[in-house]
């Protein structure tokens, strides 16, 4: 993930502070700092906060703190090694998302019915399996070690993806609390104004996506292929509330001309009228944050929209979303940098006022980016044997793509080609607009 | 309450060793005993535990333990307390049930969906109007006391009420739960046998129900007036587990002329095939109860049944449910005594099989018996002045009446008058069935 | 059903011109004016019309058609007629309605799915089955057709349900097209003021009620028993549109106080303001009629409303509704006479304002009077042996009694015994209010 | 679209037989013959037939017939017809489907409740705007003339789109009735064997797909424009019923890992264990076709499958569906020809044993093929200015592209570059398989 580690051999990285880890080292430092963070994530939590399941998209946090932790034992602790002794045997039904291979499954609707595993009872269990998986990788051979690593890194992986779940999901269970309840104290940054609206050019012609490096990447980046794109123009920045707020204020929610067909309905049916967690008092927008209910910052990047928002919202400003390849053609011109979930903000922040207007910015973290593609398999997809292969390719339909990272993502868990995905209703993420249009 | 108290003046008690008691007194002692023993119910649960809405009808253990704190602060503390300052002002929104006049309500069905108040600041709560009502009590006049005492009697017999939810509610929690939580330790009781069903035979005529005498009773049980009723006979015990399983076997559950129309709908659409709580495993019934997961007991009184399934058993026996009216002149003649929750058993018993087979038994405790009367107004009937007339008389509809109490019912809170209601699917209360027939 | 006949022999009766019937010619004769008046019914309808089920309530007219043929084919020709050979053997499995014990019925709410048979096949079907039930009850012995007149008077009455359903089915089917067709063309009648409402009074004592004659009833009406009735007192007339209004007016339809819980979550749901097929036009309120649509007649007794606005308005008024029993009494001292479908208005009309107001007037036709009684079986009810057994009894269950008859009741079909019932909620059939109270 | 018009002037066409028409002439000719069309595809039908609506995606045939008649009401004689009086005003909110600028319109699912007009009304509809749109026609100017010709052609290929809809539609009616209604004569023919499944290959590159010509097309199918497609190989026929019973009988049903996962979730709700309209008697699988319930004709392409089912059914061979840009350019190798709904046959029909197998067979006709590429906008893509512009883009998710038309479909009215479009749970098109792969 770093191109100071390809000089070395294969089983060797270099640390921060220059030290040489082996294979083993490198995987229980990796292990441990992804698995404390889960924890970290929990910290200001009461065990009451950790049983709730607030909708059918949402699970419990002491669910995600266990599901990752079956995951490890699952696919690797079960596999390699000898002898291994689960914690519960019944966790396996308890704690399978949908792994159909791996057999029957607790209904996920029904997460937020168990009281036990207690809290508690989810800790002592991540205990145990962190001290199984810190002794297997300790006394394993370099060959099986290899072998471990390509499931380890879909874990660890698959752990920062539910750690994002975690906050997600958090925030819709506090959110409908009348008690107001406050998880982190990201501080509420005030601009002057952010650099105005400005569009990219990128030209016509064959480009490559997907991804073609060594290191780990999902299924779904594979493989590298050639598109052909027409001239466009993507926007220098992200969507702000300011703007957002413009599109409410000229009926944005009143005009179907406007809308999808399916977005016009699911508008009507839900009731929207902003963006989700935006209450109205006394005329005035507020907005419930992990941070605290406050009023809305004009500044900070929209979120928490549906895909049939930010298409209305496109639609209304004579533009468009990006293709999910014109978004990464256009992230391939900037670094991966910004609001990501260790700064700790939990919540998006504007853009200061001082950045270039000619440059692309907030390509990555602050809100995910919903782009105009519909998740489908790239030319050649192949999905990985076993019941790994459910993890990404059984998803791709009727989802679409979301590109770049929230503030509720690992900054080590972002890639130029990293695919997100959700149905077009779904508001519960960190997710926002940035435009294009086909060039003028 | 008790005969022995009609001898003194109206604002003293005699207790159990024979003390006096002011009024002030006497209601504080009543009110502790009342109020610690819902504490005592939730001795065995897990925090996670309390937090629960398995279905809408059931509601969080505490909610309950905050709901009927919120009544004492509602109806007494808030009226009878001079510049009373509310725990926190918001509770009157989240823990208000139904009173309509009390103002808006939190959604019942979302009760779930609330990890805070905490549990332990619910029992802080508690805590605090426990102060404070006994500040109040004690410091007010003979006169105001009286006035209170109307409220309070409501209040105390509301959270009895609240208590037997609260037990057949986390029943229901925990019995979703794959890891089969055990909430407590009564014993399963062995008998060889129970006495033979019998008839009892009661002469046509005009007879008087509903509530006559001079201490509490809900506005439901009045006014006491006449019935005619014709001659009946009804049966000298409850319905077994073994003879409800020789309806299953008869395939009771397939036959449709032996049900009503909404109950054949209703059972096709849950799928029932034995009571609530029963499951085969192997060929054989087990059945959750609050003591563990545990065979059958073929003695022990069915429960967990709606009255559709009580109707339907009753017709294959070529019997029928008694009338709450044949109920209650049946119930003249016998003394309240039973297995009610101060046995700790939270679970119904076997009739021992030395019981004189032409007497009545089990009229009280164990379970609640479907009436096949549909639950209306007494003639005559007024609901009380404002909010608290909300109590009974707006739920007299579509539901049937249940007679005599269940082993999750306090013995103190139970009269032979006393009208318990529910819709004929429900299930997840302690009900059962006594038959009854024209008399031949 | 006719005192006259008493003095016959029983197998003889005398039309209204003085001639004597054998058994069969009277059989005969009631047979073909009861099937006429199903087809004179539907004189005004389009084929279209025969074919729509609105709601899973309402049944296609061609359904009751073809049904109620379905029911002489199935309970006397197949039965009586050797060697019957069915107009098309699937109809057996088309047009039963709800019998189990006859074999699978095709499910009810997709009665409105079938474009076949054809309306001219029904009628075709109809003749066919006439022409075959003349030819039985001409060449049956006597003994044979006293069996066959028992299941024979079920099969007419039961069109006579039939014919009432027709008229409140098409009435639904019809309100719900906004090119608003007229079925009839009965008269608006006008009267200057309806009698003042006054309460006629009625003893506390034992009374008796259920059918006790000879000729044919419902078993829902039997046996005849004695009742308790406390004293009551009951309304001289029907409440009319205008004082319906006046309920609506004071914001009866916002004040949850007045309402039965269930009714206030129907009527929310529902967003019901008024009762069924009004409709405010420019401040003005008009309500389709089968006479088309038209202005409220603020002098016409109030209908389609569900028993949840009926017992709304009497608790507005500080009154209730009528007890059955209360009902059947208080019909006993008045002929039974009024504006039934005979009359040819099918809607309530206007009682003349010169009627005395001491007298109880509208207790027969107009509309069925929903009484606060559930339905449930008299003390000693038995259904029917066989199929028939399922025509009552085992719709026992959250439905409330209304008696009286209707405009689209027969005359000959009514009696003052009669039980109708519906669930709390219908409001399609011509339904309105009597109130009663006690005695003052 | 016939290349032999192109060298005429452009308001002169020549018929089959060689006559030149002028601009009106065409029109006119063209108007009745596909008007006519309407009316012959109705003629097996009862005025019944006409009323139902059987799920909410179906419309009543009468529906069809009127809103096709609506579209050259609104968009041609209200705009250009001077004075034009419409048949009934009533109509414009009647008939619209989901035109929101045009207004208000009566909701799609009730579309079966309205009994009126009835049949013959709405053939007098059609009859009035004929007559008018052909007034109109013959006494235009050349220049306005050509300003109407553009939402003329819209008008002629939307009833030729409704044409296919009324015949899809009546099937599925007709479908759900027991007495098994035949609505045509078409053979079912027989054949010895279809020609092997064989594999047509492409090589990668940039080319060019959407609509270039000058003649109609929808918006949908523009801009032409580059894409960029690795080699693939695509199958020289359709799958048959035959091979898809194969992968029925090997659990194709019952094997998740086969199924994307909303299509595993769709089928286990709607219970799906074969196509739409098959249906298993005595071990032999039979189907309901508009010629008649017949043993499934296993040279037949299947039909009446959804996306997912395509899909799942396409992993099982080890193959995938085309992207419409595939099948656009395999396309573009043969000519348009095949079974259309000219032939009567109004099912798809076998494949002749004699076709060579290395040639690409029953691109058009037959079946829509299922391609795997989600329905969404071509690179510069751009609506219709006003209410027309609601046609197509707004339903631009959540739906897959289907390619090639029908039996059901007009062989005038496909192209090429002809998008189709349903949600991938639709199986009550005529929809089939055409497999492709990555070239190997």
């Amino acid at each position: 993930m770093n191109s100071k580690t390809k000089t070395l051999t294969s089983n060797q990285k270099v640390d921060a502070t220059g030290n040489i880890f082996s294979t083993a080292n490198s995987l229980i430092v990796n292990y441990r700092s992804v698995r404390n963070f889960s924890r970290e994530i929990c910290k200001t939590l009461e065990h009451e906060d950790f049983v709730i399941q607030s909708m059918p998209d949402v699970s419990p946090t002491k669910w995600h703190l266990a599901h990752t932790t079956w995951f490890f034992e699952t696919f690797i602790l079960s596999e390699f090694q000898k002898d291994y002794k689960p914690f519960n045997p019944l966790f396996k039904y308890l704690f399978n998302s949908y792994y159909v291979q791996v057999g029957e499954r607790f209904p996920r609707p029904q997460r937020g019915l168990l009281s036990r595993p207690t809290v508690s009872e989810v800790f002592e269990y991540r205990n145990y399996v962190d001290q199984k998986m810190a002794e297997l990788l300790e006394n394993t051979d370099e060959k099986t070690l290899n072998e471990i690593k390509k499931v380890f890194e879909i874990g660890i992986n698959h752990e920062q993806q539910h750690q994002e779940l975690m906050l997600t999901d958090i925030k819709h269970v506090l959110s409908l609390n009348p008690l107001r309840i406050q998880f982190s104290n990201g501080e509420n940054i005030i601009v002057k104004s952010v650099p105005e609206l400005n569009w990219i050019s990128f030209d016509e012609g064959i480009y490559e996506t997907g991804f073609g490096g060594e290191d780990f990447a999902f299924d779904n980046e594979f493989p590298r292929h050639k598109v052909y794109l027409n001239s466009f123009e993507i926007a220098n920045r992200l969507i702000t509330n300011g703007e957002y707020l413009e599109f409410i204020n000229a009926g944005g929610y009143k005009k179907q001309e406007l809308w999808l067909s399916d977005g016009w309905y699911t508008k009507e049916r839900e009731n929207w009228e902003a963006p989700l967690y935006w209450e109205k008092q006394n005329g005035e927008w507020f907005n419930f944050t992990l941070n605290g209910f406050r009023e809305i910052n004009l500044a900070e990047p929209v979120t928490h929209i549906s895909h049939y928002e930010a298409d209305a919202f496109a639609r209304w400003k004579g533009a468009r979303l990006a293709t999910e390849a014109e978004w990464e053609i256009a992230a391939g011109t900037v670094n991966i940098e910004g609001n990501f979930v260790e700064s700790g903000n939990f919540h998006p922040v504007p853009l200061h006022e001082n950045h270039i207007k000619n440059e692309i910015h907030q390509m990555f973290g602050d809100v995910w980016e919903w782009t105009s593609s519909p998740y489908v398999e790239y030319p050649g997809f192949k999905t990985l044997e076993g019941a790994l292969g459910e993890y990404n390719g059984k998803f791709m339909s009727n989802q679409m793509v979301l590109r770049g990272g929230s503030c509720a993502t690992s900054l080590w868990h972002i890639r130029k080609t990293y695919r997100n995905f959700f149905p077009s209703y779904a508001r519960w993420q960190f997710s926002g607009i940035r435009l294009a249009r086909i060039k003028i």
